[in-house]
């Protein structure tokens, strides 16, 4: 019976939701874009034992709709052959443009290098206002993809076009991107000039290099092209209200939320003596177990929460045409590079707040989409504490590292990182979760691609 | 547009859906559950792959309904801690009735070893017809948590009750559950005690030991019970099409229907000498890549899909009172365990299969509820085939075992297994989708624990 009541809330709801693009005296239609970098179904269910307990309920479980997008990626060739995972610039262009590109592109097309117009860029032109809240730099992959154009990730700042090199090893660039050769100029340039009304994010430092053939910074240059610069919390909350936002709090990534127990990470397990002989022998240690705490430097930036309140007010106010707004919390993938499943926690976490904002935004706006999903999926899975061969005289136990988080509710919790033996983990394959508001009922099929979303957002905005 | 229209449509048998059970004259309701296991969103992406191609497909994503399920396990005593990675035995054991439980349990309460009703005996006692197909044994943890009650999953055969050992391992026991000590006996013996009208698989090995204190087989026992047995499609095609039957087509697990080339299964990345004194060295030789073929062993039983077409038939014949039918493609999980890419992806396509067969069915006889889901997420990952850290000049590699596939559509997919060392996987700890046809729409919220199916089923039957 809860159900079928349900039933009727939603049907109504969804023909509502259904109709036809607002006649004139209407509300305007507003989006509200949620990205969880990496957040698979393993890094939601890690989340929801650790921070609900494992028969709780995420904010993001009580959506009444959740659907599944297929991640599609190919070779940098024009019609190039599928490549079956994905990296965060290739993805966020899917959605951002609808196009499906390879890996490292931002908003350009595969093989031919053509920029590829934005949802962002395409609401601006229709008087739309439009705004990007990230915990990475804003220079990052996925918020770059949404108002950006070049051929490769990296190209943040004027000083990283060509030649870009980490510790001696040469990592390519974009040289048909600057502005010498016709090209629009690295990524945090293409940000100041953008149509963007608000940006909040980290990564500062690809904003105080000269902009290209310039004597003033790129900072300069968005100052010049309106916007107000904010570094902290209490300039943020001091801005005009009526005016455009460029909010850089930290030099690159901002500070996640939760850390491990003393800034632990996985670890490997540690084999003995005589495992080390043959791995049927002697006896492996497992790593400690370890609780999820507050890092302290998170206190030193507005989170994600704060900043997605901010962007809210400032597209919502005195507007009669709409917004489209993205969110990403993108640390759920960095930290999940990193091996660090707390971190993770603590950016899904954020997520979840930054989607109470945008609920609580849409209840009092009618005619507000709200989407989440994640471009990708992730390393982190979730293994038994004890093997399933337990009984077996043998010590069994995973390859690559492993985190021992001691739950809130009592449990133990293993989660191991074992797609590669570098510094950072790889992203995987598999298809990510989609989740909506009641504007989203009848709007998004259970299965779909990311180029998809594109096309939903802007018959949403009637683009 | 085409979303609204699917909205009239979707909404109209929403609400047909969502009314009461069937009055006086409507026809009976059926349930047709189809498990996948070890169907989680990996391998789903990994069989949509390779047989639809990445932009494609399976009719999995063509279902209406597609929502999320939370995957509990408890420590085995009353009220235990959650463990966050199951088994199939207390999935299937939640699933079956309802009620969280303790790994390797089979429809028993943790700690306490009550035994707990199942939705299959449930329906029976109502004079609902009941079935099973499974390319398991029949005795395996699925199918058994729906028709017999043993506290330990091993416990299959009378043979079987007590000190069960592998290879000179002591792997436990269900003394109490032996008739003489006031149990139901081993798990065959209780299927063929069941009230169950059709039950097809492998395990003819679990039914030639003597039943408990008996002079004859546990499959002699079935016969007393009135189950006619068959060991292949000759005999099932032949069988009197109003009896029960029992079909044993294999000794133990079925054949799969795909194998890697030449049987090869996951292999280990091989270092190269300088590498094996430091992996930043040297080179590392990853596994050739394979297509899959078929399984010459597989043409000696019946698919999945001929099983379930025949259980359909069987359950529907003649009958005014429902049914329910609980098909399982068991062997997703078995080969995943075994690093058997192949062999998982052609285990898909038989569910696939399998599910084409109840939705022909569910078109012809209103009022049949078709749910697929799977009862756990299990080891496979799609990993990149280039590392996103390849500029990096060190050999860059999984841990664990890798496969990998040559696609039809031309594409390479690498996939990974790490979750130990041992001779077989775990399971992991993400949840499992679950999928619908238009029946479950209203019926089932877009995130649900296990235990939530059988009161969605047990409802829908009016139990």
């Amino acid at each position: 019976m809860r159900f079928f009541i349900t039933a009727i809330i939603l049907c109504s709801q969804l023909f509502a939701a259904t109709a036809a693009p607002a006649a004139a005296g209407a509300p305007p239609r507003n989006v509200i874009l949620i990205i969880g970098d990496g957040m698979d179904d393993q890094q939601i269910s890690i989340a929801r034992n650790y921070l609900r307990g494992a028969s709780g309920k995420l904010l993001l479980d009580e959506l009444p709709l959740r659907a599944a997008v297929g991640v599609l990626t190919i070779e940098d060739k024009q019609d190039g052959a599928p490549v079956y995972v994905a990296d965060s610039a290739n993805t966020a262009t899917s959605i951002a443009t609808g196009v499906t590109t390879s890996r490292g592109r931002i908003a350009t097309s595969a093989g031919s290098d053509l920029d590829l117009p934005t949802i962002a860029e395409l609401a601006a032109a229709r008087g739309l206002r439009t705004g990007i809240v990230t915990t990475a730099s804003v220079t990052d992959a996925t918020p770059a993809a949404f108002a950006s154009h070049v051929s490769m990730r990296l190209c943040q700042a004027p000083d990283r076009m060509v030649d870009i090199n980490y510790r001696g090893i040469p990592l390519g660039g974009c040289p048909a991107d600057l502005k010498a050769n016709g090209g629009r100029g690295s990524i945090a340039e293409q940000l100041a000039e953008s149509s963007l009304h608000i940006l909040l994010g980290g990564g500062r430092k690809y904003f105080t290099p000269s902009a290209e053939g310039a004597s003033y910074s790129v900072l300069e240059l968005a100052s010049q092209q309106g916007f107000q610069l904010v570094v902290d919390s209490a300039e943020l909350a001091a801005s005009d209200p009526d005016g455009r936002v460029l909010g850089l709090f930290s030099p690159g990534t901002m500070p996640v939320r939760l850390q491990g127990e003393n800034g632990r990470a996985a670890e490997p397990p540690q084999p003995s003596l005589l495992n080390r002989l043959h791995h049927y022998l002697g006896s492996v240690s497992m790593p400690a177990p370890m609780r999820c705490v507050t890092n302290p430097d998170a206190a030193s930036v507005p989170s994600l929460k704060q900043m997605t309140d901010a962007a809210l007010a400032s597209l919502s106010r005195d507007n009669q045409r709409g917004f489209l707004l993205l969110v990403e919390s993108a640390s759920i993938d960095k930290q999940a590079h990193e091996r660090k499943a707390c971190g993770s926690i603590g950016e899904l976490q954020q997520l979840e707040e930054a989607l109470a904002s945008a609920l609580d935004f849409a209840s009092g706006h009618p005619g507000t989409l709200v989407l989440v999903t994640a471009d990708h999926s992730h390393a982190a899975q979730m293994v038994p504490v004890e093997s399933l061969y337990a009984a077996y005289p043998i010590p069994i136990y995973t390859p690559g590292q492993l985190v021992l988080v001691a739950t809130p509710e009592g449990g133990l919790m293993a989660i191991n990182y074992a797609t590669n033996n570098f510094s950072h983990e790889e992203h995987t394959g598999a298809n990510v979760p989609l989740f909506g508001n009641v504007e989203a009922l009848g709007r998004v099929p259970p299965y779909l691609q990311q180029r998809d979303i594109f096309t939903i957002l802007s018959d949403y905005l009637g683009l």
